[in-house]
């Protein structure tokens, strides 16, 4: 029995890089049903696809992860192997696994794939999704090797982290950051609902929106139907964080948002 | 034997939307087949969207057939399900699956998708397709629930049609519009052929359209290769309705078209 | 027991063209795994279309390869299938195929498409890829027809080449041009390892390389990791071809590239 493997990346959808891996993954594990969850991730932006698997991998069939954002290609970070209670991840030792794992519940194993026999042979080293990472991944999901068979063992301490943004706290002002504008202009913040509870504003009321030099006053909304079309609102997303959005419109023109701008919230005056 | 899955929507390519729709549906339904129909609908282009279903549904194997372009998501436009002789459509009651499902012959039942416990639970309301329509046609096609399962029935007079714009003729001049622009700039029309024939215009004469305020007479020609490349005509599209093409160029750009525009024929002077 | 299907196409991702083609081999061949090579070649580009192919090839599951880059469909063009010891190859006899076939050996025989029985009807002759193309890929991965189902033996030496550009020596020049760019802006050329030796020049020294009216000297390294990042660099890349690169940047801005243009090489004054 096959194990499904989700697939996130940073290739596109230009080139075949995409599909040279699906090829990989096909020839290895045929049986072996693969979910595409995106290969959007803007090239080299480890941080989005860390943060896009770490908000997909509730939704996944268990199995196997492959995750591919490697601007260090070529370079010595390590590919890596970890085992957690949700399944196996593989990628590149650049943050990129990190919040998905903890989310999991964290690794109880890590390797570096390192074994040659289970690299595809290739003159040149820049194309690790297919010869290392794919077929690291089509092992494990075909039952081919075990975790152990990729290579030695590695200290969970010494991966890298991802250093995710946290929200602080000024006297009244609780300041946080998009950090996903989606295809729509939604806004996702790095603020839970119960940090915002503490400036003492609660969905259906109002509250104070600060971009830039700017103030907003919006409404804190449980849907967007509780506003009219074309208003901005600021409520809970469907992954329970604190977003900006504008009923039928995009958040990221209205309040002037890109990834990273920083987003400060207040009760208001 | 689980049913295949066919899939549309706005979701775009850059976000995980599509993904995790995906793996929604591979947990529940894992042995459905998925066809992806597209993801690039504009988003919230719920006529795009009508249109796009309604070409591809007879291509399509039969099975469930999953839409999702939603600008009403989060509002109270009822989610659906209906039965056809095709097989079973998935979406929100907002006009997308009329034009389809009208094509297949009609629903013999529709519900509403209100049962809780089919439901993924979360705490923002904006992702049904992940939620709420991923998980019903998943049931439905892995054979776990019936539609009945799904909610109550309802009218289906009460169901939204999608209002396609009609042709129109005023004394020798018929017009249309074009509604489909694809990616090779060809522009399909809302005309049938017989509707030209009133005109009495034949394949292999030539005919005179009208865009903006100008008149262009170009051949009407079975195939491509009746004209040299760079050359401008109308002929009856794969789908069998009337539209311009420029052989091996752009017919968007070369009569000024985009999705919308009117388009009027008549038989040259 | 089906073979897998690998489609690669100028279908893009906006209309529905590529998800009727699966529907069409899901109805044929509902046991096929499809792999998409990549549907992002740019409209009509059969050179870009057919070094896609022959790249990918060797990495893709033995069966049935259907690639679809046709801008002169509804023309004389003759749709073919060739068997080779991969496997069989599906799509217009216009060179698109032609590098792939030569990489893996050479046809052993090549039809003519023009069974009607197993085309599908329609009125306009504008979608091969689904009429034409699909339904003789799938029946070929089914099982259900032979190579001589399809059509008339034709002669190989009719079938269409592809002309590569070559490179050329001039004195101590070695010219080339750069034939694909990829998304992360890679250039890669049409000059192999071997030939840049014959300059003298080895991995691990510089090497000068011109554009346009100006000089570069870079190091030509074994793996981006030798340089600092932001910096050029010539290599081999994944496919044992010279590439131009920047570590964490783009080549084509940085040498101001893009396909097609000439690239020579010299050793460093």
């Amino acid at each position: 029995m096959s194990l499904p493997i989700s697939f996130l990346s940073d290739f596109g959808y230009q080139d075949e890089f995409v599909g040279v891996v699906h090829g990989v993954l096909a020839r290895i594990a045929p049986d072996s049903r693969i979910v595409d969850i995106t290969h959007g991730i803007a090239p080299g932006d480890v941080r989005a696809g860390a943060l896009t698997l770490m908000r997909a991998i509730q939704y996944l069939p268990q199995g196997v992860a492959l995750a591919v954002v490697d601007p260090g290609v070529g370079t010595s970070r390590t590919p890596i192997a970890a085992e957690t209670s949700w399944g196996f991840f593989v990628g590149p030792d650049n943050g990129l696994l990190s919040p998905a794992v903890a989310m999991v519940g964290g690794a109880t194993r890590i390797v570096a794939i390192e074994n040659p026999e289970l690299v595809i042979p290739s003159e040149g080293a820049t194309f690790d999704g297919r010869d290392r990472f794919g077929p690291a991944a089509a092992v494990l999901a075909g039952g081919e090797a075990r975790l152990s068979d990729l290579g030695g063992e590695i200290d969970p301490a010494g991966v890298m982290p991802l250093m995710l943004p946290l929200s602080d706290v000024d006297g009244e002002v609780l300041s946080g950051q998009a950090w996903w504008i989606d295809r729509f202009g939604n806004a996702q913040t790095n603020v839970s609902p119960e940090e915002l509870s503490v400036l003492g504003v609660r969905p259906g009321s109002d509250i104070t929106v600060r971009v830039g030099n700017r103030d907003h006053t919006v409404p804190w909304v449980v849907a967007y139907g509780a506003v009219e079309p074309g208003t901005p609102l600021v409520h809970v997303d469907s992954y329970g964080l604190i977003a900006l959005a504008v009923r039928e419109g995009r958040a990221d023109e209205w309040f002037g948002l890109s990834e990273g701008t920083r987003v400060s919230f207040s009760r208001p005056a």
